[in-house]
């Protein structure tokens, strides 16, 4: 193996002589047989598995070893591994598009390893280059370009993942891990979303809190969502709205950022989605809503839909469930949605709280015009059918 | 693999005829070659595994399979894996004694499985047969017992783990687990604990929140100490004081549940630990602590070194570190101590608050006369030279 002998002390306390993370140094194995690509209608998100992988381990004393894209297969891990015991795993979620030429295509992908890395960092997982990250996930959708799915609404997701794998059992920061992306072909999240998700709102159980982590894209944030999500499910729910602190502060919705479009007096429309508190998941979704709201509002582009004289003011501010009740009842809300890499835009059908459902505005198809006009402009953007501010990214 | 086709329905929306965990159907096969065990000075905490280790599958068709004390090896697991992904990860600490027939012994394990249990439930794993898990544990002791140390404070720590194994990317509850469980010679978890342990107390990163998971011993709590754990320790301290909300409480202590002993006007001493209100987690240390202190102050029995006539108020209530540093400055503090099953009894030498050092009273030694009293009680019990209560649990 190769080392890369700079001087650069990292973030981990490890020997200063460690390799940086290198994509030039990729090794690819192919998989002898390559499996049948299935119908994209059979596919349930999540559940499907490409015919590779990468895999690139760290180790503490030197450095980043060789990336390889290998056939996917198991991991062999020590069962004292950190990630079993103390859970510092970090991921991302990313989608591959087919673009006009045939070309695969990233959406702002540099958003994801940013937040990667922010979010290794807050782990104490060993630091790398992003860009290196970025090279090696193209490469690999390179090799597994005939899995992308070309119906509109459906692409390849891309699961970029890092593991902690120090193999002992004392609390203390992982000095080694296990990089590794994989790619699934996925369909639309849920299944009969024309309706609308029904959402329970939640304030007993907390996702999040003031100097916690639900800032951070960490595994860690999503198992205790489990069991109450489990209990929202036998009541008839799809989602948890997450709730958080005595005046019950809308924060997220399972996977996804929350949005509600509400009628001002003077015609314009609000569109609100809780602030950056650092309880929140900074989605690149819910960024990117924002921008494409602003961006028709002055005129720069024109959601599909939606009136270009149709000004939508986004507020990104806390938002409480009794406020959001107060404007539903009476009749001001227009559309909730939910946003997020996974499910793009997705329609709130009702809320449950307080043993009561607050129901929302019914639109045919699921989405209000809002959620629509903005589905459809990011989809565009995703596919490489629409310029806009250099997001779709090729995969070259 | 033979399936026990019973009629209860599992908690986790199995199939109702799931197999139960069934320790009378364990399979061991042996080592070929043993392992030197090492001079039992030379231990790190968690570094060294024994010759084998037990491990036991649950599938969501079949149920709990068939048990297997194995040679210490690998695990194979899909890249998939919740484990690694959402992080349903949970375990317990343990230590196996030798008592004074050569037999070993076990602290409380009932404690130990009642906790697990109602940790998997939160993450909703599979649920399972506590005393099946115990009687395997016994199994896996008795196969490696020469691995138990005999030298006074040293031990076989013991790590029943479980984690999700399902292997998909759809953000839900792991219908798959793995529960196994590692052994590992222990000898102190500090080194240099006799000049005790220096903590610095944080706010802004907070452990645990009401309507978190901090009340339970998931992997998942533990990540994200492990950035402001390395930032304290860049400061000269060893761990953590967790403090909590604007009136800043005490929670927990890295992981150690904290006391401190407290001198009264009339002569007698309070100890006080925090509350568990969900946010702490409910230490078997702490608990045999409490205990502990009370048996003394009702005659029940003396603390070694502690006169049988000093009363030792116990008393679980919220503490704020102003009032700990309002009773230390005015020298009332008799002694600090962390309690868990990894260190057992830790002495607290200073805490770093605010930008100055709480000293605290120095001891020879480390412990005060109440941590060493309940110190060398509990380790009594643990090796079977005292008996309380049926404490202690020889391994038959």
């Amino acid at each position: 193996m190769a080392i890369d002998h700079t001087q650069k002390i990292n973030g981990n306390g490890a020997a200063p002589h460690h390799a940086e993370l290198d994509a030039s140094k990729l090794v690819v194995t192919l998989a002898k047989e390559l499996k049948p690509v299935p119908d994209p209608e059979t596919l349930v998100f999540g559940q499907t598995q490409t015919d590779h992988m990468l895999v690139v381990n760290y180790d503490p004393v030197v450095g980043w070893e060789t990336p390889e894209i290998k056939p996917y297969g198991p991991l062999t891990l020590d069962p004292m591994s950190s990630c079993f015991h103390y859970c510092p795993n970090v991921f991302e979620g990313m989608k591959a598009y087919i673009g006009p030429n045939g070309e695969a295509r990233l959406f702002r992908p540099e958003k994801n390893m940013a937040r990667l890395a922010r979010s290794a960092e807050r782990v104490a997982l060993p630091t790398f280059d992003t860009e290196a990250v970025l090279t090696l996930i193209k490469e690999l959708i390179k090799v597994d370009a005939r899995w992308i799915p070309t119906i509109p609404g459906y692409s390849l997701y891309i699961r970029p993942t890092i593991i902690g794998t120090r193999a002992a059992l004392g609390v203390a920061a992982s000095d080694s891990a296990c990089l590794y992306i994989l790619l699934s072909p996925a369909g639309p999240y849920f299944r009969g979303m024309a309706k609308g998700i029904p959402l329970l709102a939640v304030g007993e159980s907390v996702r999040s809190w003031p100097g916690g982590t639900g800032g951070h894209k960490l595994g860690l944030n999503y198992a205790p969502g489990f069991l109450p999500q489990r209990i929202a499910a036998k009541q008839g729910y799809e989602q948890i709205l997450w709730l958080l602190g005595d005046d019950e502060k809308i924060t997220e919705v399972g996977a996804m950022n929350f949005f509600v479009a509400v009628q001002r007096e003077d015609g314009d429309v609000d569109l609100i989605t809780p602030a950056l508190d650092g309880t929140i998941l900074p989605g690149i979704t819910r960024e990117s809503t924002l921008a494409l709201a602003d961006a028709h509002t002055s005129s720069k582009i024109t959601l599909p839909g939606v009136l270009p004289t149709q000004k939508i003011h986004t507020h990104e501010r806390a938002i409480t469930m009794e406020e959001l009740a107060k404007q539903a009842d009476a009749g001001k809300v227009l559309e909730c949605f939910g946003v997020g890499t996974a499910v793009l835009v997705a329609p709130v059908s009702r809320i449950g709280w307080k043993g009561r459902d607050l129901v929302l505005p019914a639109h045919e198809g699921g989405l209000g015009p809002i959620g629509k006009g903005l589905e459809q402009t990011i989809l565009a953007i995703q596919t490489g059918r629409k310029e806009f501010e250099g997001w779709s990214v090729p995969c070259l």
